[in-house]
């Protein structure tokens, strides 16, 4: 039986000797409580996430994507605030009678933790506190970033005229998820990539600040994550459904009607969903250029409450007649987390 | 089924109300992230734990009590640093199906914020982000609090020759285990209410403030989180096994040989363990005696590493051995939350 302890120093505390002053750490893990200091001017931007296997991934999902995944979904939280990272607390509930031994238990914590450790590295990242319990395989993470008073990016500053805009490419998290269940399990497949390791926008959260009237992180699917925005804003929003940027492959991976579905309101894209006004368009995709981010405009906010689509002439090529689009608009309501069921 | 969204807003953002610029909380519940102002000079203390069901507590606790119980053993760690708490998130797991309907799963969850809300109240912390998901029952506790710069309670500042002395009474929470197991489902009971409503000494660890010299939160059992002191600080320990304040009615309920070895090993009492020197000992007592808390030395520090206990002159009226005492000590390492086992 692996013991607390030990579990936490061996996988989780690597990272202690990167804490430093210049982490914001004045006191690293190890004792009850991690110390941190925060800037002065900066407000703190915290959030807390909770994986939960056959939920949020699959049992059989490899330990590095698991870690990843874990930190990523968090992450993005912080990135649809305009926050910058800086530390984060894992509380990983693990259930060892899965494993045939001790070292099945080992190699898939480690992985874990490779997964998780490189992810925060990346975006510059302090774990500073962790707790490991026994118990059906779930994890739950919290960020802590920061960002200057006044600048955060909220869900309630989009006006009518503002554009809608997303970057990257939408339906990859749900095509990735299909493929999986249809037995996909190379990694390095553009859709499962986007699935089991999704990339949290941080960079492009601080690239919007100043831009961007309105932010938030596509987790539920886009037409449930819109409709938080609307409310937050007490806006409505007409969507150009054929300018919708599908993730690579995903047409032809499920087809058209389903790719469509997906990326309206398949979940666990973790693209950021931005409202901003015209005259700003540019200047955020030059922005964003330098991210290889595309911030592909997907419609305008307006006074009349409630979603729309921009009727058949606006739909450039698409064969999809306006009455079939009404279905998808009013049929999905994005994914439901506590379901457990993908829509 | 219940939806995520509305179960976060019917159970747990009832204190949004309560979050004002006052509580430090720029932004509330409902965006991606809170934004929280630290205060200046303060440093952060967090801290994240874990309580699973059937590990931490037995699945019929009540609702209230498991509220209670998550939220005061993470509290429990911000009273050992001897910060102030400000401020918590909640990552609540909960699988519907355990429930014969959906109005006993709202019973259930009403119940359970209810206990949660009343322990934040008590202490002044406001619930500044959560997450709720489906699976097997557990709930995760980040805490956040301030204590001044230089100012926290640390595991290491013991010195060889301070004394060693715990708040409160020990062995309650394995005694209320072991009656819970019995049967016994009062919560009046003085044992089973240490077990499972814990009071997180949280004015206590302020109280000691700049008197302690080293502290940590008795949540392993004495022996263990002894352990963990004389670690970080270098020091050994000599105990006086006959000095152990043992819970009200711990003796009559497990006979006086368990009852010592609930003090000793037995987890989940979550009074404090702290060092100071003997010249600072009046004045920590004259602290808590407001708190209606005593402070019981046990032993003291020094030099030699390990753990000893006093002869059997220093015993009082005790009728245990010199080797029955040293069995206690080295035959219980303290409970080790992974093995899902009380010691």
């Amino acid at each position: 039986m692996l013991a607390e302890f030990d579990l936490i120093r061996r996988y989780f505390m690597s990272s202690q000797e990167a804490m430093t002053a210049s982490n914001g750490v004045a006191l690293g893990c190890g004792d009850d409580a991690t110390l941190l200091v925060p800037q002065a001017g900066q407000q703190l931007a915290v959030s807390v996430d909770t994986s939960v296997v056959d939920v949020h991934f699959p049992r059989e999902a490899p330990a590095f994507a698991v870690g990843h995944r874990a930190l990523a979904v968090a992450l993005s939280d912080l990135a649809a605030m305009g926050a910058t990272s800086r530390w984060c607390l894992m509380a990983l509930t693990f259930d060892q009678r899965h494993f045939d031994s001790d070292d099945a238990a080992h190699r898939w914590l480690a992985d874990y933790a490779r997964g998780f450790h490189a992810l925060n590295q990346q975006h510059a990242t302090t774990l500073v506190g962790g707790d490991v319990t026994s118990g059906a395989l779930s994890i739950g993470v919290t960020v802590m970033g920061e960002v200057p008073a006044g600048k955060a990016l909220t869900r309630g500053g989009a006006r009518a005229g503002d554009l809608i805009a997303v970057t990257g490419a939408l339906g990859g998290g749900a095509g990735g998820l299909a493929l999986w269940k249809q037995g996909e399990r190379d990694l390095a497949h553009p859709l499962l990539s986007r699935y089991l390791l999704p990339q949290p926008r941080l960079a492009a959260g601080l690239a919007l600040r100043g831009l961007a009237t309105a932010a938030l992180d596509i987790s539920d699917g886009l037409l449930a994550d819109l409709a938080h925005l609307r409310e937050a804003s007490q806006v409505g929003a007409v969507l150009d459904i054929a300018a919708l940027p599908l993730a690579e492959g995903l047409e032809s991976a499920l087809g058209q009607k389903a790719a469509l579905q997906a990326a309206l309101s398949g979940g666990d894209d973790y693209e950021l969903l931005v409202t901003l006004s015209r005259d700003n368009l540019a200047q955020a995709r030059q922005r964003l250029a330098p991210l290889g981010l595309a911030l592909t405009v997907i419609g305008r906010c307006c006074e009349a409450l409630g979603v729309s689509v921009s009727d058949q002439t606006d739909l450039g090529g698409t064969d999809l007649g306006g009455k079939d689009l009404g279905g998808y608009v009013s049929g999905y309501a994005g994914w439901q987390h506590f379901s457990g069921e993908a829509p």
